[in-house]
């Protein structure tokens, strides 16, 4: 223990008492997920600036203590806080949030790890701005660097979050502190605005991986659109989804439309309205066909929903925009609608005489079209549905880590062609339903070749047994798709060793690469780790799977004749 | 020599001794430039797989020999195929020269670093594809590839090339292989479609940089647009600069128009139409003012040209466009005209009639309009213009490097905002006329929120003293535009020494980078090469600048006895 000790004190001197947390609450929380994880936490530390975080690392290679940087911590479905491996110190980032600058006339915002994209919106908002960030379907309460660290997809326009940004400060393993693109020189003014500066561009080095803890980001705004359109459409079941995928490939190749066009199935929509209707399934899991079928009226019956919204700088362009998508999608699809300005104002106006008579709620026309998630306004829903399973109804403060909620995402990249996406979505559907869960699923087209899949297997983790029957489906699904071609663009904690074996040179480089840049190995140790061969000496640290192997500190303790 | 004999009989031994040249004409070709430089090349090896360029890397590693790859070696205006260290032996690319997949439905095509942009658009035209390259300014005739490693922009949609990639294969300076994003798993469904892959995205670390050989790429295309129209617009002076800066900014940050936006100005106008008017300047440089008065009556007597083209899907979307940008710009600015297909006929059926009552050229119009390098049809008139001052006319095989053209090409990136392009723009103006040179300028808007500017000094190598005269041009331009933060998105072979000075770590992590991924310091050295300390017996490699130093066989030879 002497080492963790010694490094505790250390982090202590720094960052006071109050900010190095090794109480048993703290430790527990940062030690739960959505999912089963045997990982412990010797303790949670939290630096308020850049200068603390490089004095931390400095610490932590001075007694060899890993350290794990989190944001918020709010990687849900995905692990939360929880470390790749054992032994690990939680660095959490939130006390950094501060928004260090924007720009209206050239659309960015530049913020810490702790700013959450509910703060990017009211920051937005309270200056009148005609800005938009694309929000995250997650929790607005997440962390944006935390987001974009794990190549996180948005909504709307810039989506593709990691493809607009620029200017990160990293601290690196070691301590030093880069500033990658133009920023490395002082008084550059395109720092902000220009991606790539001069020389090697590292800005990718730092995201998903284990190499750099990100200090800073400049991420890029989008205009609100001067009019929009939002448009939905129904399918009724899976049969056309291969004309439709390939459709809107089409449409997005030639920019249309601009921000990204979702698909939800049944389970997703389901999710996101209301926990698991225990009553009308009496009780049975999975949610059985006859009862799907009825809820599944909410949104007419579709097996899927689609939409998307057409973002336009006069009402001619989105009425153009409009035709085009109609001829496009109309006849590959069962129904399409398009709600602009006017349909939002009808419905505003009817919304209450046609409740009275009908009990219809126009209500969802105004929100779908004035609270549309690709207008740049974070919503709470798709979190909610980690609840879904849950005996209880989900709290006014959501926090699925605590809830004990059963979440495990998995997010393959799929080319966006019918002849990939439909018999993915297939396969996914027949797994999941044989492992006894609802296929959750939904699919983002941002870009213009490829589908962002993202599958949530929920389930409540206070019932006995589902953790691992849980995690199993999920291996299923991960090891199947895997087989297809088809990997995950992002993965959980779990999932670190998962992937197939890779062409051999590629382990190599990214050893050499850990070597060089952390040499002590003590940033993040496992998380994005592709080395496939471990530096000597990490043995230190256990793998979380198999057998329980001591922690980090107990190992060194054994080893050092001194502890 | 007997570390760089023994390396050459290796090459020869793996590539042919056709393969192997170094005989003085070969010498000379690989040293030439469209500047002065005093780089030797020992030799030119040519590798035709990748398998070659692997065992080539090795034997320079074995023999501690430095290889400076090049694609077609056609890097005009910023070195050619001249490496930045004397001694390096010359790696060029141009067997290799597949275009290894193509794909019409997903828009892709992967290629080696021998194809030429010429090579793509007849591969696309022969198939009667419907897809587009964005095109370079330079010679259709230079590397897809070369461009990309340099990160140099292209005209219409995906004009930032490097933001449109995916998938390297990259020969690391130790040998082995690599491919990034998800093309390292044998099978991966999404390595063309996906630029991210899981785990750090590796693609920056090879562009700009010395860290890797870049051997395959897959390159995304564009669907040519179902409408287009051309538009163009006149600025009689430098007046409304600012206006219509910031308009073309708010424009593009609304996603209009889709492919880039240029200005040039009217010597870089001239320059592609003709070469130096010698007679009407009565011999004299620079161009008096008068003349260029008379001879910018050629398009209306503008100091700007601009231009785009509008991209759409259908009618109505076109002619949207068309009223947005009209609104936008058109009041700033002294004339926009658009070119849509019935004015394209008109003038192509009223061109010789016209021509014959009149002189006037309609085909001007026509070719605006079917020819655009927006429609990624490769020009040779932008490189054409390198011949500006010569006395004698451009042939029709162009070769700059062979013909002593005189061209050095400083790219600043500037926030796209009139506050700093138009005093930039008048930077460069006041500074190119005070050294006696034409400011032959143009921008390029093709991102939401940074110009990218190319002032080209044009001059004859013929003329004695011209050399040295261009460079102190060239150099105070670069300082002066370096003082005010306008640093360069792209560095000549000249300048990789010449940034200022970045924040300490940045250069300590490059050095950490080039010694962990090339410990023989034999890829390249100098090329974006920022470590701003050298390593151990590095100095075995002589900068081309200040005084002449040994060369790399010279100095090996007196340090190791053995010689």
């Amino acid at each position: 223990m002497q080492n963790l000790e010694e490094a505790l004190a250390a982090f202590r001197n720094i960052l006071g008492h109050e900010h190095v947390q090794t109480d048993e609450p703290a430790r527990a929380a940062a030690q739960s997920a959505t999912f089963s994880t045997t990982q412990r936490v010797p303790a949670v530390i939290m630096p308020a600036s850049r200068g603390e975080v490089q004095e931390c690392v400095r610490i932590a290679n001075r007694h060899k203590v890993p350290i794990y940087p989190v944001s918020t911590g709010k990687n849900w479905g995905y692990g939360s806080s929880v470390p790749v491996r054992d032994g690990s110190v939680v660095m959490t980032l939130s006390r950094m949030n501060r928004i260090v600058e924007f720009s209206e006339e050239l659309a960015y915002i530049t913020v810490e790890p702790g700013v959450t994209m509910r703060q990017i919106f009211e920051h937005l908002r309270q200056r009148g701005s005609k800005l938009m960030l694309s929000v995250t379907g997650s929790t607005p309460d997440s962390s944006l660097i935390g987001n974009i660290c794990d190549r996180g997809m948005g909504a709307g326009v810039n989506a593709e979050r990691a493809a607009h940004l620029c200017d990160l400060e990293v601290v690196l393993p070691t301590g030093e502190c880069v500033q990658t693109g133009f920023s490395r020189f002082a008084g550059a003014q395109a720092s902000r605005v220009n991606r790539w500066g001069v020389g090697p561009h590292l800005d990718g080095l730092f995201t998903q991986s284990n190499l750099g803890i990100v200090t800073q980001v400049t991420i890029w705004l989008a205009p609100l659109p001067k009019h929009h359109q939002i448009f939905i459409f129904r399918l009724d079941d899976d049969r056309r989804m291969e004309g439709v995928v390939d459709a809107i490939r089409e449409l997005k190749l030639q920019g249309i439309p601009r921000p990204s066009v979702s698909l939800w199935n049944d389970y997703k929509l389901l999710s996101m309205r209301r926990q698991y209707p225990w009553d009308e399934a009496s009780g049975q899991t999975p949610l059985p066909e006859a009862v799907m079928a009825k809820l599944r009226r909410a949104w007419g019956g579709a097996a899927w929903l689609g939409g998307g919204a057409i973002f336009a700088a006069s009402r001619a362009e989105a009425l153009a925009e409009r035709d085009i998508i109609r001829r496009a999608l109309g006849r590959r699809v069962d129904k399409l609608v398009f709600i602009d300005r006017r349909a939002a104002t009808i419905a505003r106006l009817l919304k209450r005489p046609i409740q009275r008579l009908t009990g219809l709620d126009l209500g969802e026309i105004v929100r779908a079209y004035e609270e549309s998630p690709h207008l740049g306004i974070p919503m709470e829903k798709n979190i909610r549905s980690a609840y879904w399973r849950k005996r209880v109804s989900a709290p006014e403060d959501l926090n699925p880590d605590r809830d004990r909620c059963g979440a495990i995402w998995l997010s393959p990249a799929i080319p966006s062609a019918g002849n990939h996406v439909a018999p993915a979505l297939r396969a996914i559907q027949r797994i999941t339903r044989a492992h006894q869960f609802e296929p959750n699923m939904s699919a983002i087209f941002a870009t213009e070749r490829c589908a962002n899949l993202v599958v949530a297997i929920m389930y409540d983790r206070d019932v006995a047994g589902e953790d691992d029957r849980a995690m199993a489906c999920y291996r299923e699904l991960f090891h199947h798709l895997a087989e297809q071609g088809y990997l995950p663009y992002r993965l959980g904690i779990q999932s670190m060793d998962a992937l197939p074996p890779s062409h051999a040179d590629y382990g190599s480089l990214m050893s050499t690469l850990k070597r060089a840049l952390d040499p002590n190995d003590i940033l993040a140790p496992g998380r994005y780790d592709f080395r496939h061969e471990w530096p000597e000496g990490s043995d230190t640290l256990s793998r979380p799977t198999g057998e329980r192997a001591g922690t980090l500190t107990e190992r060194s303790q054994r080893e050092a004749p001194s502890g």
